[in-house]
């Protein structure tokens, strides 16, 4: 079993860095403290006896030897970014979840027939940079460098000068790498495992996703002495959609969700009716059907709600994952490891995206979840137990070492 | 008659002052761009042999002598600031016409027995820092200094702070001025005028206004694992206000108008239902019954929308003027000066709010409109022909001298 103490601690002293302004993070990707977050975690895993490399798009991988290198190597981790107000486990648990294995295999003086690699997946929450685990994407093959690098945050910065800006673009390339298997350990961001009261989530399936960014342009004019009827208001424009995103999203209950998360209003002035405002909608389903019907219904929709309006209307697509099935072994490894355990456990369906579901495509993948409080998670209160996670770093450890074999 | 030329030359030297991106202006209030227009325009007025004087708001009062100094001056002009994305005419205008006619009189050496005054008032807009007509609100004693201080803009900057960095904190008490009347002359910024073909309109109402700055608190959360029925959704929450307040609008029409120009979402990430967001609502009226009807019924509606969505709003009015009569002889003076020049003319209630509507409380007012292109202003393609500003300036010219008596 690892060391739920040790894991607590090391997770708290990560905590530490880019604290947020209600007791989490704000350690955004490419920031001094996701820099600062890197090495902290280089640090720990050299004194662990890893060697750490670094790709071309930040990635880092901690190696630690096996016993025939010429074995594909175990991969496990996650992601240190976090959301503007976000969580202190939310990616952070998989990464020194997957450290915790590896002090512990050093613990007890085991070692692997294959080598184990830890990584720490650059820029997974796309706040600052769409789309969403944009690294792994690039590293499956779903983005190509150049195009990952150009993508701008709000500021207009660019992914790829941010990264050399913060010292940690790598001489790796990108991808192509031997992978015998991938286990991501990550908290469930829902409520189902703490409602039922189980330990473990055996994730086999991921939902899909479109994120759709979408621009309605009306005129900017005066709110006191511009006529109603001669108004091109691009409020109301977003009020609209965002009113049938959620319509849709009812609609196809309970597989589907839609929201509006992000949203920028022009020129955002209390006496101004908004001339443009550009917001990103994002729908996710585990059904790959529907989640495209609902795509075609909130593009049609949108079209028409302009129309009424006297606006023009342009939307993008900025994000995309299709619906994931995980790999039935590693997804078994995952299930014996709990059972062995004893821990309880369901297999459960994935409502976020994750690293592990680009890495899917490449190799053999799956993921153990464990419970938070409230489902709560891209909010700073977001919270776990000590015994989650430990169970969860347990459950972690075993797939690994199976996989890896002794 | 006033030098149409000069005046159009001087609006286009002032309008190199704080460009826009789009053909405009961005010289909003107590930015340094502010206070490089006041220092031009001090300049053009001690040319103009005036002597300039500055309030604790900032107001700038350039004085000329009258043949009886015993006399209340009679006062005109308007404000030098702008909307982030504003026009080359909206309050400035006002200014640098009052300007010319003074320049007028002494090209035709004419002495008037009142002194003469033309004034810039600080934060007309009220963008920056709520509310609108900030100065003149001071003047007028709707508000206190201490209270115009205080208030802070979107990077939490005070506007005392502010006052006093751009340099142009004066040592003049605010308001408690013998004033015989004053006149604005301004752009109607709606379509009437010319629509109809008219040249002057006489501003013989102005529209009531309330803003009404709503925050409403839900939970944020990820969008992808929250199931849709355990959302608090903040962001729904500003949808449903927008159409509120839009149909509240229409069904007073054509006695009512209603928006939301301005808008913050919390933590604003594509990944992260909104969990607070803070926007100000704007609502006017000529109606003082209807307007308080509007306030009513929206604030209601909050309330079940919020009950609905299980988040929770509060509603904080953060500007509000009553709809305004103005002088009956200060506007026969407008008219009868309109009429006397052969301009077409046409009674009008303005649909802004203006620095007029506080000043009347204190001193017979009036105000001039001239016809604006499309109707469009809070926008940079804000545009008027030469000829509008010249003859809204004659009209000013003439109204002005006959108050101030030869
Ligand atoms: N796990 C997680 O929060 N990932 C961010 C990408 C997403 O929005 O699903
Ligand atoms: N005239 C003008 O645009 N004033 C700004 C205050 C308002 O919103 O009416």
């Amino acid at each position: 079993r690892i060391n739920p103490d040790r894991l607590w601690d090391t997770l708290m002293e990560m905590a530490k860095i880019g604290p947020g302004v209600a007791g989490g993070n704000n350690r955004q990707t490419l920031t001094d403290e996701d820099g600062e977050g890197r090495h902290l975690f280089k640090k720990w895993c050299e004194e662990a006896g890893m060697t750490v490399g670094v790709d071309k798009m930040g990635t880092m991988f901690a190696y630690r030897e096996g016993t025939d290198p010429s074995l594909p190597p175990v991969y496990m981790g996650s992601h240190l970014d976090t959301q503007p107000t976000g969580g202190k486990f939310d990616g952070v648990l998989g990464v020194l979840g997957g450290l915790e294995v590896v002090r512990t295999l050093n613990d007890l003086g085991i070692k692997t027939k294959h080598p184990i690699v830890v990584t720490n997946w650059t820029n997974e929450e796309g706040t600052r940079f769409a789309p969403a685990m944009l690294a792994s994407g690039v590293f499956a093959g779903e983005h190509t460098l150049e195009w990952a690098y150009d993508r701008v945050d709000a500021k207009g910065n660019r992914f790829g000068d941010e990264l050399e800006r913060i010292g940690w673009k790598g001489d790796k390339e990108v991808g192509n790498r031997p992978i015998k298997a991938f286990f991501e350990l990550h908290i469930e961001q829902g409520p189902i495992l703490e409602d039922e009261g189980i330990d473990i989530g055996v994730v086999t399936h991921g939902q899909g996703l479109w994120w759709l960014e979408v621009t309605l342009t009306g005129n900017d004019a005066h709110t006191g002495s511009t006529p109603m009827h001669k108004r091109r208001n691009a409020g109301l424009g977003l009020a609209r959609v965002t009113e049938l995103v959620h319509e849709v999203a009812m609609d196809y209950q309970p597989d589907a969700v839609g929201a509006i998360g992000h949203i920028e209003v022009y020129p955002n002035s209390r006496n101004v009716i908004p001339g443009e405002v550009v917001f990103t909608i994002d729908i996710r389903s585990p059904n790959a059907e529907v989640l495209n019907e609902m795509r075609a219904r909130i593009e049609q929709g949108i079209e028409l709600i302009a129309e009424a309006l006297d606006i023009s209307s342009d939307v993008e697509a900025v994000g995309h994952f299709e619906p994931v099935t995980f790999d039935e072994n590693c997804v078994k490894a995952v299930r014996d490891a709990a059972e062995r355990l004893g821990y309880s456990h369901r297999d459960i369906v994935s409502g976020a995206g994750h690293d592990a579901c680009w890495i899917n495509r490449l190799a053999p993948t799956a993921m153990v979840f464990c419970p938070c409080v409230d489902g709560l998670s891209h909010n700073e209160a977001e919270e776990i137990s000590k015994e989650w996670a430990g169970a969860g770093a347990d459950v972690l450890f075993h797939a690994v070492v199976e996989t890896a074999e002794i």
